[in-house]
This record gives structure tokens, C-alpha cells and sequence, in this order.
């Protein structure tokens, strides 16, 4: 990484925004799946790409303002029409009787979500904040970067044993391991829930309830693809809950950028469209058809180099009933979650041997006998994984 | 405001992302000056709407990652060269030698320094954060709406007095009056300072100096008038800070729309080929000339309508010599800051009895004799702002 201040020597070489493909991995070259960028789905955009554009004129977009109608007055009436119609093709959340709030992706909802559910009075101590491990890695430090008296990270949620309020994060499916989740804190005390829905979309998993919890998070970045965007959005069952939230935003980043709404908007719409007009469609141009299908067939050529490697074991999914697919189908979680078998320990260094780059357990909050990998990169990363895999036999 | 929940009813009507002009103000409506919108410069926009337009293909800009070369990694190139640009066609701030820190909005960019220049230590008492009277009036509870054991907000700089840690914010020119700041603190011990530099730039004051400190702070949303892309950037000195803000960053919204980036870096271009093809062009479509004249035309409509009302005095500005026009010339400030005169208490009030909406010294550190006005609305709300102030007379 070039880490030298400006120089004032000449600029890097533009790219187009897009990834170069790489064509072939050197013996040398690492194979990054560490992180969750979600560029899985670029192939399909890329079918849709002239449709999909979206054209801003200079003297566009300029306010601050989104629409002085909505509570979340930073929020552009577009965004708030597609986001209610998209939940309401695919049936993953009652969006009646519950205030909308947007944000700069699910994390800064995430941390506006925080400070709108501890209590304000600042003789309180801090509120727990626990989920059940594993976890997303991140939420601890998002918790405590600045250290806040308002709430504090706590740790595992089925550790959880304080007769203290409390918030927990339910992520479902969870990030790492792509389980169903539940709450599970067992508390004499009432707490409260922040359901992290990020991956509740058709193509990781069945759907198979439209939940009608009072907080619930979604974000755009893994719903298409478009990470860039950063756009995520809340419902919220409380008004004073959402009023907390869009304050928080506004000082921390006087809302959301306009540019990202109005794009968001345009994928969603062209998303929407395709199911509205099934039967003149062919379903290669159906989004969630198209990445159901792309996600299934990365999880079962994986399962396959798993097998093979003799070294990991995987989590196990149940089959459920797709009420938006209308029939029985497994998960493909957006990660994969691995166990070495016995005799390994650190699952995260014995792959960065094979020239692996993974995300080891002791981030989610569990032993480094498990290791998180993802499964929506690029073909390339993701073949080249597989192939590491099959030749990862113990010596 | 309509603040009822979601329940299925027919979308509100889509507007264009411009705001439809009101024709006319009624004897009841009111003028809102109190906000800083920065829609004055539309009609600069509007010229060269379609020369700034920006076309974002489906399948483009989809990843998190903006340029894994820079510490910055979600910075995209053209957004950096961009700024460079800017900032060399301007001469408003030294950027040789520094690492370029992009935030969503100058507000981000806020809360990531004060993260990076609080000692990390949790033995430390909060660093204590000062900003001379009369400060922007977000400071204080960007500041303290987290509680954080880290930093707090302790008011005014020129009257701290302890032998603390500090960090100083130095906003010149001042939002709310627009008078040129250096740091106040007289202390024994060395603070940090953070430039808040929103308001360097030619439309508004002359740029008599090419800044060149250890942190600097910009926003594209007072440069250019493009609020709604939430694009502001930092110049810092220090390696360590600048890793730290973009630690922040991460955490708080995973970087920064590339939609946005990518925008801004097209507006800037504009701007400053304009400046580079000077001889083929007309003044008209030079931006800060542009810009420079309307801020200069509405001051001169403002002080007569000041005048006439005999009820408030304005800030007076120096003349200084203005090395990017090359001439001698007044601040044009983004902000009014009246003071009333003898016998009225509460300006803001005052003005809310002629149906002016403003912001009063209060919020800004200092006695409800002062109040804030926006100089950078629609022409309509400026004008009916001086018909109004024209004909507030004393009875």
C-alpha cells in the first residue's frame, strides 16, 4: 500500500470504476476473501447496465434537503418509494405502521440505532450491548470506538447474565456463519432488539417469514451489490426512536448523500420492474432468480473442494420453504464458516499458508479453529479458491 | 410536518431534485434564512447543467473499495486528483506533504479527528474541546451526543483556562459572524488545533494566504453549492491521525459514496478548466466569479435593507488583497450576524415577529442579542428577506 503524503507527482491510472478482472493467480499471489465486498453480482449488472443508468445534471440534487414532508427530511421521496416497494415484491418485512429511516449504509444506522435506544439520562450507566457469538467482527469496535458512557460492548449474548438493560444485535442470517437467528439473552430485565437484516434477501436464504420486528436494518451494499453506494435503511416501530436516529445522522453526517439515493432508486425500480413483468421476461434478467442461481452454484462447487480438502468442516442449513421463490430451498449464505477438523487450531494461518486470506474466529468471538471466508467475490478469486482448497490436504 | 408512520397510502408526488421556487411569499409564509443551504449558486449550475452532467452505468462503481493503493482505500482516484486541483487552480491551502482524509461531509470528518487526536489512553481524562465565541452551533453536540470518555465539549476558547489538553477549532472564516480566526487559547500547555476552512474559497473572502497547517478541514457542499453530495475532505499532516480518522470512517459508514466522488470530481473539473481555458471563456461560466458577484450583489442589497431597518448593526470587514482575483476586495460571508441594537433583547425573536426565521447568539455561544442570517438561499427568500428587513422599522 503506498502510504507516502502527496507529492505532488503525477496521478494513478483512472479505472472505470470497475474491478480488473484478474485473468490468472501467480503461485505467489494471495487470494483475497477476507472481506465481504460484494461484487459477486456484477455479472448480472452488467446485462442490465444501460437501463439501469442514471444520468445527474449539474444544477440537480443540490439541497441538503430530501423532503421536508418526512421526518427523515434528508431522504428523497424516491428512496423511500423504492425501499417500500422492493419489501413489498419480496415479502421480507412488514413495512406498515413503522417510520423508515436512512442512512449512510447499516453501520452508521448501526451507531445511530445505539444512541437512540440508551437511555438519554446520564446517571445511567452504560447499556450492554451483546450478541451471540459468533459475531460480526466489527460491532465490537463500533461499539466502542469513542468509548461512549452512553452503551458498551459486552460480548456473547448467550453469556449474557446481568440483570441490567441490555440491547442485542440479532443478525439473520448471521454474519459469520449464515444461521437463522433468534434472541437468545435469557435476562429478568426487558431488553431491547436491533434486528440486523443485511443478507435476508432470496438469494442467501429462503424467505421464509415477512418479520414485523420494531427495529429492523437492511442495507443496499449486500441486497444488489452496489457497496459503493452506501445506502442502508431502518425500520422503526417508536417515533421517538426514529427522531433519535435522524439527529444522530444529522450531526454526523447532515444525512445521506442524494446522488446514492437517487441510484438506489434507479436498481431497485429496475429490479422491481423485472417481476412485475414476469412472463416477458426471461428469468436470466430476474435479479434474485439470477443471483439465487449464481450462489448456488458457488456453494456447490465449494462443498465439493471442502470435501476434498479433508481439512474443514462446514455448517449445516436446513431446507425451508421460499414464500417469494414459492419452493424448498437451502441457504447460501454470503460467507462461508469453516472448522478445521482435529489436530489444526488456527484455521486463519493454515490457509494464509496455501496463500488464503481469511478472517479467523477469534474476530466473530469464537475459537481460531474457525475461519470465515467469503463467497461473493469475484469468479476469478472465487475459482482460484476453490482450487486452493481441493489441494489443501494435510501432509 | 407530516411525521405518521408508513401505511400504504400513494406515494408523495416526485420533484426533480430542484426546489420548486416560490413565486411569491404571502404576508403569513416565512422566509426560513436560518439554515446555510447553499442554493444560491444554481443559477451558476444551471448554465452548465449539461456539460457537468454525470452518467453511472448498472454495473459501475459497485465495490467498497475506491483505490487500495491509497491509505485512503475509499477514495477514488479522480476524487484526489480532483481536490488537488482545486486546491492548486485556488491557492487556498498548502497540500504538499499531507495525506488527504475524504468524510461524508465536513460533519464526518469532525467526529474522525477528534477520534484521532484524543490521547488513546483510557487512563486520560476527556481532552477538552474549545472553539472561540461565537462557534458554529453544531460543535457542541456533534461533540457531547455520544458522551464519549475520549473528548467533551468545554465551550468557549477564549476564556479556557486550564492546563489541559486541548483541542482548538479554528473556523475562518467564522460560521456564524465571518470574520478571519487564528487560534485564542493562552495556555501552559500545547494544544491541537483543527482548521474548519468550509468557507475559504473566493466567493466569500479573499484568499490572502495559502494555508498550510498540520490540519485542515474542507467541504465541497459551501464550495460549490452541492450540499446534497455529503463530500468533504481533510489535509493532515500526521500519518498516525490521518490512519485513525479513516479507522473512523470505516467504522462509522465503511468510506464514502463513490457516487457522490465521482460527482464532486466532475463539478470541480468543470470549474477549474474554466480557470485553465480563461481566455476562450466567459466570465459568466467562471465559477468564482460568478459565485463572487452574486455574494457581492446580495451584501450590497443587505446593507442597504440593514440600514433602513435601524434596528440591527452588522460585522464590519476588513478590505484585503485577494491573490486568486489579484485585486483588493470585502468578505462576502456565507452568514449575516446581526446585533441588535440598544433596547432589543432577542433578535431572533424579534425577526420571528416578522415571520424571518433565524438562528439567535444562543446557540452560538453568545446573548440572544445576536442573530444569525443565511446569505446563500433562493434569490426569492433573499430578496423577501430585505423587502422584510426594509420595513422593520421601531415602532
Amino acid at each position: 500500500m503506498v502510504v507516502s503524503p502527496i507529492n505532488g507527482s503525477s496521478p494513478l491510472s483512472h479505472s472505470n470504476g470497475r474491478t480488473i478482472p484478474l485473468s490468472t493467480f501467480s503461485r505467489n499471489s494471495f487470494v483475497n476473501v477476507e472481506k465481504g465486498d460484494p461484487v459477486a453480482f456484477r455479472s448480472y449488472w452488467e446485462k442490465v447496465r444501460d437501463e439501469c443508468t442514471v444520468e445527474i445534471k449539474g444544477d440537480e440534487w443540490m439541497s441538503y434537503l430530501g423532503d421536508t414532508n418526512n421526518l427523515c427530511w434528508y431522504m428523497v421521496p424516491q428512496m423511500r418509494d423504492a425501499i417500500l416497494r422492493l419489501h413489498n415484491v419480496v415479502g421480507n418485512a412488514v413495512t406498515k405502521d413503522k417510520f423508515l429511516v436512512l442512512g449512510t449504509g447499516s453501520s452508521q444506522l448501526y451507531q445511530a440505532l445505539l444512541y437512540a435506544l440508551s437511555p438519554s439520562e446520564s446517571s445511567h450507566r452504560p447499556i450492554n450491548v451483546v450478541a451471540a457469538a459468533p459475531y460480526y467482527s466489527e460491532y465490537k469496535d463500533a461499539t466502542d470506538i469513542l468509548q461512549s458512557r452512553l452503551f458498551q460492548w459486552t460480548g456473547d449474548a448467550a453469556l449474557y447474565d446481568k440483570d441490567e438493560p441490555y440491547i442485542e444485535v440479532v443478525t439473520s442470517p448471521n454474519n459469520p456463519d449464515g444461521t437463522l437467528r433468534v434472541p437468545v439473552v435469557n435476562s429478568r430485565v426487558e431488553g431491547k432488539i436491533i434486528y440486523d437484516l443485511a443478507y435476508y434477501w432470496p438469494q442467501y436464504t429462503p424467505i421464509t417469514d415477512q418479520l414485523d420486528h420494531d427495529v429492523m436494518v437492511f442495507t443496499f451494499s449486500k441486497c444488489t451489490g452496489h457497496a459503493g453506494s452506501r445506502i442502508g435503511w431502518a425500520f422503526v416501530k417508536d417515533i421517538e426512536v426514529a427522531k433519535k436516529m435522524i439527529r444522530f445522522t444529522q450531526l454526523n453526517s447532515i444525512g445521506v448523500s442524494r446522488q446514492s439515493q437517487i441510484r438506489a432508486a434507479k436498481m431497485i425500480g429496475v429490479i422491481c420492474d423485472g417481476y412485475k413483468n414476469l412472463k416477458s421476461i426471461e428469468s436470466d434478467h430476474l435479479f434474485f432468480d439470477y443471483s439465487k442461481r449464481l450462489m448456488k452454484e458457488r456453494w456447490e462447487k465449494f462443498k465439493i473442494a471442502i470435501e476434498k480438502s479433508k481439512v474443514f468442516t462446514l455448517t449445516k442449513y436446513p431446507t425451508s420453504y421460499c414464500h417469494f421463490n414459492k419452493d424448498l430451498s437451502e441457504q447460501y449464505p454470503a460467507f462461508a464458516w469453516l472448522k478445521c477438523v482435529e489436530g489444526i487450531k488456527d484455521g486463519e494461518s493454515y490457509l494464509e499458508n496455501l496463500k488464503i486470506r481469511t478472517r479467523g474466529g477469534e474476530r466473530f468471538g469464537v475459537s481460531s479453529k474457525y475461519v470465515r471466508v467469503s463467497m461473493i467475490g469475484t469468479d476469478d478469486e472465487f475459482n482460484e479458491l476453490c482450487t486452493r482448497l481441493s489441494n489443501a490436504k494435510r501432509e
